[in-house]
């Protein structure tokens, strides 16, 4: 087994040495560190990594192939998703190192969260559902006949907080028959009195990601608590997505595979008629990434351990009708999980 | 040679029929054109595809081997920028076809617009230039005393326009020395009387990019025109930079090639004893990515033709004082240029 391995993936290289730019190669050879980046982000780079040497170039896989040489390796492990063939072809071009592929090398690694990094998502998740209250706010006071693009202009604001926060994704805000659609681009469409609203959305801070989905009824004001007044059909396919999640969050502990968290949320909402009308994923990782690992899906047979991170967001979508989703993320304890 | 080719580009795809989205792949097989995606996007897409079968599957690289055994072709083109070492693995797996690479394939289609892309450029030009309109304005009635995070932040929503515009990239809000930095993110440091304002940035509209700077100084007010009021050694650089954007600008012309445009505001940059402070190209091509081709550098032996697009945006940069860049996107015309 060889401990060398090449990463050109921002936030991989950001997990290793504490810095990241858009255009860098990060070596680690027998141990030792080295970021590769040009002179536009070489100053900062020093400044802001941690036991890892900088060197500037503006030739980044040239000056990878001398060091590789210089350090005499064999074999470096890469990710065959982080190189495009035009970038592996300059790496490897002389042909005499052997590069090993690891899909997901990175997100395999960053999989367990340290201390310091539950500390950071836990701010993340507290910035983001301070996001939704303030939105909620928002809509209740001014919400009635914006259309969703407004909606969506003013949801991104308030997230961002006058630039102190990033987005982890551009948010879905859906009304009705929107919130059915997997892929809802906001529309014109304006917000009424007893429309459902579906609004997922999720910050960065200090790079880490929240992810949070509610839907809520709007009625002369809104609000993003689990505790909605909807009614008929909305509110018996509520009442199962809220419990489904319910569920799922209650047998997440050490042990437990990740599909079978999905099972339990896809169970029951199969036994409540509307097993097709739940077509994704129960979860997902969350991190530096949006999407990292474990997949809380039917095959991920990822056996849970104190420090996971993931979301748990099942949903039923009536076309043409309406969807509903309620997410939030996880974090695996010792003995069950911590809801961030 | 084949016409066969194959593109996973979001803009390149775009392109070619009219339609994109984050999760595809086209192909061009004996001139039929296949766009394959998933089910998030195959509805919107069949809407919007011109002239383009659209093919809804889970598994885009196993629809398109099979498309391609299909029409028996041989020989397919690719852009080895445009797909992982993972991706080429899983498309090119049982190797019966040969897969010509082809660098910057679709932005070599590009390079000359037509007369209908010209005029979304025009108006994407004209969106970009009234930001800067409003934004001076915000700053003038405003600015005094807002660190560059806040003016960042206000640019954005400005630029937006509450939702009807997208960005061609983050603006940059750079005061003082902090604009003699190539990659200067937005800071804590504030506006003040007598401050020099390097402001970069660009809208899209209809997915086409525009792209413009200007230096300005603040004081009680301030203006993006290209008549500004600076003194001492400011005033000094910021002529030299107008000057040879206006001379680079007034050599444009059909027959021309790429570098000599960059040589003639280079050429007048170092006489003026500046040529260690421009360190980089003049300009870059415009278009549905904000850098396509050609490259206003020392490099690109490009002959320009009616049609083409691209930026000339000279800068001088004094560190630990000061940036001055002038930019503006140009369009070849019959007989010289015209500023967009």
């Amino acid at each position: 087994m060889t401990n060398n391995f090449i990463l050109k993936n921002e936030n991989a290289v950001f997990y290793e040495c504490g810095y990241s730019c858009d255009n860098l190669v990060f070596l680690n050879l027998k141990g030792e560190k080295f970021l590769i980046t040009d002179s536009r982000y070489a100053i900062e780079a020093k400044q802001s990594v941690k036991e890892c040497e900088v060197i500037e170039s503006s030739e980044l896989f040239k000056e990878a192939r001398k060091l590789i040489r210089k350090f005499s390796v064999k074999d470096i492990i890469y990710d065959p998703n982080d190189f495009s063939v035009y970038e592996f072809g300059n790496l490897a071009k002389f042909g005499y190192i052997n590069y090993k592929k690891r899909l997901n090398f990175s997100k395999k690694k960053r999989m367990i969260k340290s201390s310091d990094e539950l500390e950071i998502l836990r701010s993340a998740a507290k910035f983001g559902a301070l996001g939704f209250e303030k939105f909620s706010k928002f809509i209740s006071e001014n919400g009635l006949d914006l259309d969703e693009k407004e909606l969506f202009f003013e949801a991104e604001n308030i997230l961002k907080d006058r630039g102190n926060l990033g987005l982890s994704f551009e948010p879905i805000v859906a009304i009705n028959e929107n919130g059915a659609k997997a892929h809802a681009l906001p529309s014109d469409k304006k917000l009424k009195n007893g429309d459902l609203l579906l609004f997922d959305a999720g910050v960065k801070f200090k790079r880490h990601c929240s992810d949070r989905t509610r839907t809520a009824i709007f009625d002369n004001g809104l609000n993003f608590t689990k505790d909605q007044n909807f009614t008929g059909k909305k509110a018996e396919i509520y009442e199962i997505v809220k419990e489904a999640q319910n569920l799922a969050i209650k047998v997440v502990k050490p042990g437990v595979m990740a599909c079978e968290i999905d099972a339990v949320a896809r169970d029951f909402i199969k036994k409540a008629g509307y097993e097709k009308e739940f077509f994704h994923s129960t979860g997902h990782g969350v991190g530096l990434d949006i999407h990292e690992l474990p997949n809380i899906n039917q095959r991920d047979k990822t056996i849970l351990e104190k420090g996971m991170v993931f979301s748990i967001e099942p949903g039923i979508y009536i076309e043409g009708e309406f969807g509903v989703r309620i997410e939030d993320v996880v974090a695996v304890s010792e003995n069950g999980c911590e809801i961030l």
